[in-house]
């Protein structure tokens, strides 16, 4: 019987590093959590403590810093340039991961004016990119999360089978909310992300509105649709939606009728709603999804 | 040695309800996370396991359920509502804190019209609502809570005195961030409450972003001062400021500079600044803060 | 109209350090949380971002980690000496208030026998302390959070009133669960602290355990009870008691009996239950609960 | 260009189930979160919101507390159940997932002696079972998380590459600070799951503790190596080891040395090690590891 190592990566997680621009008086930052992985032979680490290939994850953060200098840019192409300098650094590197969280961060409006430099965190959803270089491949995982989104109506879920375990009525009306986790492939390594993300992002939130949901899956499945419609360089779209049910409350020991007003949030549990929608045309890319949390 | 009850309460915490309001097609929504706590004379409970004077938190659950039905209105009203019934519901209960976290929902864009029944949650903020009723007294704070700001410049720190544990540098230029707290007790029961809210954040709001701060506790100041001087109906401002702490990094090992442009975001230690800013003409009302989190 | 400045307080919340004995091969750690406030004469930084009175947070923080290297010695003890030296450090400086969350860890065991360098988190309660310097006086706030406890029998909940928004059916069975906040002042400062807590702990664990429960609030007072007639250097005692609900499970739907076998555990909303068990001789000192979350 | 629907899961997340033993006096309990994900013919749910194949996710909670009416057993005996009846519940279902956290608790001393029916959580890590069923195989991968460990020495790191972005100082002695995720992929499904799990636990520990560290990469292996010696049903481990840094504090400024004695522990960034350990001669089984976050 031989042991041995399998896959393996390391790196430096949760860098939180914040950019200003003050080129002119009207200052810009940006406001990034980056986290890195390394890929390749890293054998003598495991079984030997040999640490001359391990480019410490202490180096690696110090990396992060450094380029911010420069300038960073959009998470995507920020992502692509750590990866691909850490990728490059050392022959026995094959492959880097760098995922980065955005936060935004809107100008405060003082008399109705938006200030130079004071900003309010705008709090809800966080923008994701993952960038993987592989060899001489690089991918880039355009992204999302905790996009929490609610329709009061325009939500049905009827006609699912019964076994002896269901109880669940069949309802024609119900508060339908998720918060969307999605993350897109990229054809290119060259796109103009901003613009890319402020279509997707935007298509998500009006395909989700604007879609009459029989099934989350369908609401899913319109929303990645519309994205790949919308969108020529996304090859696919993978989404996790969990489903935040809201109960109506049974106010008939109070005398009182319940006409789709008072509903309970629910924590736990909850439905959770994973898919992959794609184009035909475009070869796969699994190498692009590794480690990322989230249907894979 | 004679060993006796002192102060208590009890109550249920955390009911999530959500009411939606269809009377138009273009539908509302409140969500909300309410907490009761009663005040009285439940002694023998603790002291025989006698019930007899114990409204089940179960009941006080049912209770907001309940009278959510006939609307919700402003967190500051329904917390009244529901604080004066409690303390009204039998006579051995003499008082009631009712406390309420309030969610906010923006309308999503569809081809650039807010949706009728679509939202999204706007993620950053909350606003907080804490209304005693004690005897024949009822008292108001409304407040927020999680208001992320931050200044790119602007703001200094110097003067401070050096023992001999002091290291830090004296700087004129600092970014400055914090998460803002703020609960103000208002001196009516029937304001309008939410145009007051909506004064007093932007109140805070252009205070932080105007003033140039030479501490943190100056810009504390500044904001409670302000909301008092445009808000007649407030009495006293509390507010607690966590000094989200931006360091400043050291690039001269790399060969670079770093003229106030790359920064990393610390979680902890952070420094806590808490004040109170009051009128001098309002009598106290200590009972109004009683169980409510922060400084006190 | 007069504005002014009313009670305030500052300082570093949340120093990390983590201390260890070397001084026989058989180490030992201190795992500490630490955040310390000043009380005192701050106005002139409020008011005119005056700084010559404010001790820095910074050098808060420097100070715990110098003081953590004489020895750190019981959490109740760290933080006297921290706040008798934070408020004796300036004439303006009147009060300091020193909270610190001690973190366990348990020796490994290899081959039965514990590990001399090698430790493992107990990952459950924390222990805590609250010190408060304020003039002359020193008060000292014991205690532990997060001690997660459960009966599957021996608990009941009947005889409560019922009103129109009762429907909870009296039960003599159920599930008893709570995660025990409880602090504890002591009535003097130089007690052995570790010795006290584990007597406190004990008590309280074999109190929950022991009591048949008719009511949440009729365990909380014996337990507070227990502490204090077997603790004479505890002068009352104040409690936090959740009610985390566990829902006995309606199978029938499935054919299935439910003889008080199935739960659910819930989240939200919660009971929650607070009280104070005290001796009648002892004087009061609400200045010592100052600023400590939790009921007050 | 074809647009078309990927891989996709659906299912219930987080059930909270408890269920207790009462068949002696000496009661035991099980304290469960179960998440079951189906995969099959979902297509006509996302793309015409026909749900005839959509066994609703709140048909699998019911079906989960109804199970537990037998009583659970092992988490991983429960998944398997609960994962081959989803499973072959309907010919257009072709795979299902359960993943289990369990929580343990130990039973309060009393007076020394183990009471019978009262427990105190014990906190710190989670049991874990994820049970793969994908057409006629069943993968069971079992495992814990959050195994918070530490080394007060025994731990060096020498001997990296030095680039450009390099500043860390090589050590003989750190602390060596982990929070460990281990999941082991077993060759049956019908092993003594306790014991199983009582030896790999154990075999981390003490292999934690007894390897001087060269790198956490050495300890990873070395931790997986010994599992895989001991345990002949486990095929393959893989580790996620989080570097819990605590940086030596300089007390220079103070006057003070620090011979090893004061650390600050950091919350972020922190290195992450991930890594497989796995036998040559058996055949991988990827399907296993789908969806479940970490490495993979």
């Amino acid at each position: 019987m031989a042991i041995r190592l399998g896959p393996n990566q390391y790196g430096k997680a949760e860098v939180r590093v914040v950019a200003v621009d003050r080129s002119s008086p009207r200052h810009t930052l940006v406001d990034l959590d980056v986290s890195s992985s390394l890929r390749g032979d890293f054998a003598a680490a495991h079984t030997a403590g040999d640490n001359a290939h391990v480019l410490a994850t202490d180096t690696q953060k110090n990396t992060v810093f450094a380029f911010a200098r420069d300038g960073v840019g959009s998470p995507e192409a920020f992502a692509l340039r750590l990866a691909r300098h850490f990728a490059g650094a050392y022959d026995w590197i094959t492959g880097a991961r760098v995922a980065v969280d955005s936060f935004g961060w809107d100008r405060i409006a003082v008399g109705g004016q938006p200030h130079e430099h004071a900003f309010r965190r705008d709090g809800g959803e966080v923008r994701t990119a993952v960038v993987t270089v592989d060899g001489d491949d690089a991918h880039v995982l355009a992204g999302l999360r905790d996009l929490v989104v609610l329709k009061t109506t325009g939500s049905e879920f009827r006609g699912f089978p019964r076994d002896r375990y269901t109880t669940l009525a069949e309802t024609r009306e119900r508060i339908l909310a998720t918060a969307v986790t999605a993350r897109w492939r990229c054809t290119g390594t060259d796109l103009d992300w901003d613009a890319t993300y402020d279509v997707v992002r935007t298509t998500l939130l009006e395909t989700f509105a604007g879609t009459h949901s029989l099934a989350l899956q369908q609401t899913l499945y319109a929303m990645g649709e519309a994205v790949l419609e919308r969108c020529p360089d996304v090859a696919e779209v993978r989404l996790s939606l969990p489903n935040r049910h809201h109960v109506l409350q049974d106010l008939s020991a109070f005398g009182l009728d319940n006409p789709d007003v008072v509903y309970s949030a629910a924590d736990r549990p909850y439905g959770l709603i994973e898919g992959t929608v794609l184009r035909d045309d475009v070869p796969p890319a699994e190498v692009a999804w590794l480690g990322t949390p989230g249907f894979c």
